[in-house]
C-alpha cells in the first residue's frame, strides 16, 4: 500500500479514533504483523504531541504454546507488575489504540477450556481497573493486515495482504482524504441517533424470514450513540475504525424471544455457526450453534451477565462493508456489516447524563455487567425492526433490513 | 534454514545456554526479526519443564522515535510498574535469554548524547536489582538474523538473512549435534583455564607492532574462566552463544601503557573505529578514535568506573569466527574473534570463593563497577601477551595471537 495512504491512516488513528492530546501518553497493542505500519502510527502519536508512545506487542501462536504447556494457575497468572501496570493505566488514563491482524482461526484447536477459565481469572483482577477507567479515556480499535488473516480471507495468493489492506482502508473510510470522510460520517450518525433518541423508545422488536422474533426493553434513560464519542474528560474520539453502526444498551432483564445469527461468530480464533438464543426475563435459556455449540455454551457461561443483553446495534443491510461481499472473519468489521447483538457488558455512556451518574447508577437502571462483551450478528436482508413508544406508538426503524426512515 | 537445524539451535540455547530447570520461568527478550524462531525456542523451553514462557519483544526503529520525539525526562523514564518487573525479576530469578538481531546501524545519526543521558537514569534504577541478582540466575545471549543486520553483512542480496543464519550458527558451534559439540567445546575451554590459574598470575603485558604496550595487574584471587558458568543456585549455564574467550577481571587501578584496537566497537548503533587507549594507575586518562572519538569519550565518562578495565579476554587469533573472516558488526561474534579488553564493570565469578563473598568485598578486592561493561578487540596476528607470576617468572601466553602453549 502507498505510504501516503498509510501515513494518513496513521493519523487518522491519532488524530480521529484516540486524538491524542499534548502531553498524554498512548499505548498501543499490536501483534508482530506490520512492524512499519506501527511504526507510522507512533510517529503520527508524537506528532500531535504524545509524551510517550509505548508499543506492546504480542504474537498469536505464542499463545497457543502458552496453552498448551502452561498449567491453568501458570496460564492465569498476574504478577504483581502486571497489576501494577493496570493499576497506572486506571490512575494515569492513556490513550490506547488496538491494532487487530490476527489469523481468525489462530487458536483453533486449543484447549478451550484452560484457555476460557485462565481469562476468566485474568480478567476478574483487571476488571477493577477497567471500572474505574471507563468512559474516562480515549481508545480506538483498527486493523491491519495479517499474513494468515489475508490468507483466510484471499487465499493463498502473493497479494492477499495488499488485498486485504485495501479491504480494511474501504470499509474503514480511509482510502482518500479520511480525516474530512470521518467528520462527514460522524455527522451523518449523529443525525440519526438523534431522530431515534427523541422517539422515546421502550422496546425494540426484530423480526426476520429466519424465525427471529425478539422484543427487547429499553431504559427511559437510554441514549442511541453512533461515531465520534466524548470521554469524562471532554476528549471526542472515536474507539471503533471503522464504525457504521448505531447503538444503544439495552434494558437487563427485558428481552422476550428468539434471535437467530445470520453470519458466524469468531470467538476465541474458533468459529461458532448458524447460532440461535432463546431469551426469556432477558437470560439465553437456550444456546444453540450448527458449529461449536459447545463453545457457545461456554462464553453464554462465562458469568452472570454473560447471559444477558448488553447491546443493540443497528446497521443497514446495505452497509459498505456488507456490499464489500468480505466476510472478514473479524468481529470489527463483521459487526459494521450488519444489525447486531452483544451477549455481556453494556455501555454506561448509552445512559442519559452518564457523566454524573456512577458505575452503580447506572447497572442499577440496567446496564448489564460481564467481563465479556462478544457481538453477534442477526442482520439481513429480510429484517424489520418496529420500536414501541413510551406514548404507546409504534414506529417502522428498520425495513427489509434498511433504515426505515 | 533447516527447521531440524533450527530445532536444535533452540534446544542449545533453552538446554545448555540457559539450561532451564522444570519449574522455573523464562523471559525472552527479542527483536520481531524471526518470530518463528522464538516460538521453537519458547516451545524448547517448556519441553524441560519451564512454569511459564515470556517474550519481551522489543522494535529497535521505534527507540529512534522515542529518542527524537519524547523528552530527556520522559525517555529516562522508570515507571513504577517497570521498576515492579525488576523487583520481580530479582526476587524470583528466572532465566532470561537476549536474542540480537538488531542493525548494526539502527541507531545511527540519533541525538547520542539524549539517549545515552536517559540510558544512564534507567539504568542507575535498575542496578540495585541487577546488583542483586548478579550470579545468582542463569542467562544466555545468542543471534538469529536480523534483515537489516544480514543487509550490512552481505549486502542487498536476497538470501542474505539466509547466509547470516549460516555464518551465525557455525560460528556458535550449532550447525550439527551442537549439545555434544558444545560438551567438547566446555572441555576444552575449562583445561585452558586450569592450566592459566594453576601459573599464579601477577600481571598480564600485551605487546604488539600497532603500538600496544599494556600491562594489567590481576588480583592474588582472581580466575580465569571460559565457556560454562555456573550459578550462585548450583545450575550450569552458558551465558553467551558463541564464546571462544577464557577471561577473567583484573584488578582495578593496575593498567599503565598503550593499547590500540584492531577492529571497529559497535556502540549504541555506532561504529568507534582506530581506537586508542592511555592507561594510568589503571584509568583510561586518553581516549582517541579515527571515528566517533566523541562518542568514544562518552562511553568512558559514563561513570566512574567505566574508564577502568573490567575484563581481560583471550581469544587466539584462529578462532572459528575469526577464520570466517566476516565483521559480524555485534560484539557477541566480534569479541569472540579476538582478544579483547572491557571498560566497565567486571565479574565476581572471576573472584576465587566468589560464591561466598559478598558484591562488596569482590569490589574491594578489586573488580571493577560501572552500569557499562563494553568490549573492545585488541587482538591481532603480532600479539604477544606475557604473563608475569607471583613467583617472579615471566611466562608466554601468547605468541604471534595464538596460544604459546
Amino acid at each position: 500500500m502507498e505510504e501516503r495512504i498509510l501515513k494518513n491512516y496513521a493519523r487518522l488513528i491519532a488524530r480521529m479514533g484516540v486524538n491524542v492530546q499534548p502531553g498524554q501518553d498512548v499505548w498501543i497493542e499490536a501483534e508482530l504483523d506490520q512492524p512499519a505500519f506501527v511504526e507510522l502510527l507512533a510517529e503520527a502519536c508524537y506528532e500531535v504531541g504524545a509524551r510517550t508512545v509505548r508499543v506492546d506487542w504480542s504474537h498469536q501462536p505464542l499463545q497457543r504454546l502458552h496453552t498448551q504447556y502452561r498449567s491453568e494457575e501458570a496460564l492465569a497468572e498476574v504478577r504483581t507488575w502486571e497489576e501494577e501496570k493496570l493499576r497506572d493505566f486506571a490512575e494515569t488514563l492513556p490513550c490506547r489504540v488496538y491494532l487487530l491482524s490476527e489469523d481468525p482461526d489462530g487458536l483453533c484447536g486449543m484447549d478451550a477450556a484452560k484457555f476460557t477459565a485462565a481469562q476468566q481469572r485474568k480478567r476478574q483482577i483487571a476488571k477493577p481497573y477497567r471500572d474505574k477507567a471507563e468512559n474516562r479515556y480515549q481508545w480506538c480499535i483498527a486493523a491491519v493486515p495479517g499474513a494468515a488473516w489475508a490468507r483466510k480471507l484471499f487465499g493463498p495468493v502473493p497479494d492477499a495482504q495488499e488485498r486485504l489492506w485495501k479491504a480494511i482502508l474501504t470499509a474503514s473510510r480511509a482510502m482518500d482524504d479520511p480525516i474530512a470522510t470521518w467528520e462527514a460520517h460522524n455527522r451523518d450518525l449523529w443525525t440519526r441517533c438523534e431522530r431515534l433518541n427523541s422517539l422515546g423508545i421502550r422496546s425494540l422488536r426484530y423480526t426476520a424470514p429466519n424465525g427471529t422474533d425478539l422484543t427487547v426493553g429499553m431504559m427511559p434513560e437510554g441514549r442511541f450513540r453512533g461515531g465520534a464519542e466524548t470521554s469524562l474528560r471532554g476528549i471526542v474520539f472515536n474507539p471503533n475504525i471503522p464504525s457504521e453502526e448505531v447503538f444503544i444498551s439495552p434494558k437487563r432483564g427485558e428481552a422476550e424471544g428468539v434471535v437467530c445469527g445470520t453470519m458466524p461468530l469468531s470467538y476465541q480464533g474458533q468459529l461458532i455457526e448458524d447460532l440461535r438464543f432463546r431469551f426469556e426475563g432477558g437470560r439465553v435459556v437456550e444456546a444453540r450453534a450448527g458449529k461449536n455449540e459447545a463453545l457457545l455454551q461456554k462464553l453464554v457461561a462465562m458469568d452472570e451477565g454473560a447471559a444477558f443483553l448488553g447491546e443493540c446495534a443497528l446497521v443497514p443491510h446495505d452497509s459498505p462493508i456488507q456490499n464489500a461481499g468480505l466476510l472478514f472473519y473479524n468481529t470489527l468489521f463483521d459487526e459494521n456489516a450488519a444489525c447486531h447483538l452483544a451477549l455481556g457488558a453494556g455501555f454506561c455512556d448509552t445512559v442519559d447524563g452518564f457523566e454524573n451518574r456512577s458505575l452503580e447508577e447506572c447497572r442499577a437502571l440496567g446496564v448489564n455487567d460481564s467481563i465479556v462483551h462478544e457481538d453477534f450478528m442477526i442482520g439481513c436482508a429480510g429484517l424489520n425492526v418496529d420500536a414501541e413508544t413510551f406514548g404507546g406508538e409504534t414506529v417502522p426503524i428498520f425495513r427489509a433490513g434498511n433504515w426505515a426512515f
